[in-house]
């Protein structure tokens, strides 16, 4: 089954301590559609302007990506451009410019309306339940988020989180968002504004899973030595949870969001071992399997000696 | 099969944000050993002074709590005051009286020397060092350390590490140890300098293990809504590992240790609890089980469909 995902479509300027690259792709939409492609086809929403590449939707096609949804206007796509600490763990904002991405309003295409799954990438939420409107009763809904919307735009958050099946969001927005220290009682809490599932990222530490009646789920993260770039790691794992479950599962269960989250893990443990999607333009399924195979190593303690 | 271990044994006064307890049971080993002996009876090593209470002795008895390798000594027991943060994640030493701790120097009764399995809990590395020097070779030895070692005794410690089969430590002590920030570079690193498998202990966000050719697990911590005490949280965990290895296993491979460490975890979330050893002292065989199955549920994800 087909995913709808709407976001951000950026060309990004990224600095590492060791590296500096210009004009890569980037955008939550962009990671998220990539890596849900590797479950399911996806529908993508979005806007780009007339720089934007045009081998870009060449590739998309290639997965399957279909760009019925991304608008192409007349202008430069959104801009965005960042430096990273010298350990990775936190990043600044060096130069944004929205430039078409400014007064965006996704349209769906008739053919994207009735779309079972949906993941509303990081974007404003009042964007994000606009495109909600104009779908016919999804079957499930994911939407991500980020600490900016819950500054700012708060009551538009709100009135979303009403309407999602699974938000994702990292453990410090978990925590902003509840006013809670212990991430158990901010997973638990943010269930009751809405969500019937939560799953807090929390990057090296792994991800928590939150259902209903106090159903939980913990998950490590990769042991990777060495990490590139982690721009985007958060919309892939978004992308690849929701890809998966589009693709695998009828009706969603927490068994389900589970093996949804491991994927996730998996695809976003790819994304930052290099810049950009690059990792993940060349990623093949049995990687993919090898890594989740991997993951069940490391987090299984009932296994015969060896 | 016994486990010998050696540690601190202290009376505490601890604060924390809404309460205030005095002359509490304390010190490493003692956490250490009520922790091990759910899985293994303990000789018991350390010093107490002529105000320690007798119940504890009693107590240790019915606990199979050897405690022939416990000098009393004319004077005061070791007392440590400390005071949590409004979050419980720091906290500060308020005041710290050695006394008979002071010039503690551990002698191991005959009946100990031959120990398959040891637990130097947390303790200044010449003497845990000195411990060794006692014993005729034992089969697995733990070790947990601090930072305050790293900085003020390190050449003490390193000689340690190359005597010890499993290190624990936290995860800030192991950037600290090995100037890495990413665990999994300094948890390998580790390995380098001499243990054969070391855990790293990330609190909240649960314990990393690593042993040979890249083996690695990772688990979660149990999730806790609300902790009354974290003091002595580590010790316990690394008395349930070490506890659990002597009574089960007779030689230690990497899977011994992954369950080794959920039970070390499930411990410690009991630990914290309550103030000083009040959860443990009431804790059931029946309630650790309970949650080591709990464990199993919160990071299985191939289970059948609910």
């Amino acid at each position: 089954m087909s995913v709808l995902i709407v976001g951000s479509i950026a060309l990004d300027t990224v600095k590492t301590p060791v590296e500096e690259h210009s004009n890569l792709l980037g955008g939550s939409a962009s990671y998220a559609a990539l890596g849900a492609s590797f479950f399911s086809p996806v529908r993508l929403v979005g806007v780009v302007g007339n720089d934007f590449p045009e081998a870009e939707f060449e590739f998309w096609k290639s997965r399957k990506i279909d760009r019925e949804g991304v608008q192409r206007v007349n202008g430069k796509t959104f801009r965005w451009s960042g430096e990273y600490s010298w350990d990775l763990n936190t990043r600044e904002t060096r130069s944004i410019a929205l430039n078409v991405f400014e007064h965006f309003k996704p349209a769906l295409p008739e053919s994207y309306r009735q779309t079972d799954f949906v993941l509303l990438a990081n974007i404003a939420p009042s964007l994000q339940s606009h495109v909600l409107d104009q779908m016919e009763r999804p079957r499930f809904v994911v939407a991500d988020t980020m600490d900016l919307w819950i500054e700012t735009t708060r009551s538009d958050l709100d009135a979303l989180l009403r309407r999602v099946d699974l938000l994702i969001l990292n453990d410090s927005e978990a925590r902003e968002m509840t006013k809670e220290t212990s991430l158990i009682k901010a997973g638990r809490r943010i269930r009751k504004m809405g969500p019937r599932y939560v799953a807090i990222k929390k990057g090296e530490h792994g991800a928590l899973l939150f259902g209903e009646e106090d159903q939980f789920f913990s998950c490590g993260a990769y042991p990777l030595e060495d990490i590139h770039d982690p721009t985007g790691a958060g919309d892939t794992f978004a992308g690849g949870m929701a890809g998966y479950l589009a693709g695998t599962v009828k009706k969603v269960h927490f068994n389900d969001l589970r093996k949804a989250m491991i994927y996730g893990s998996v695809l976003a443990s790819f994304c930052v071992e290099a810049f950009s999607l690059d990792r993940l333009r060349n990623l093949s399924m049995q990687e993919i399997t090898e890594r989740y195979e991997m993951f069940k190593l490391m987090s299984q303690f009932e296994v015969p000696p060896a």
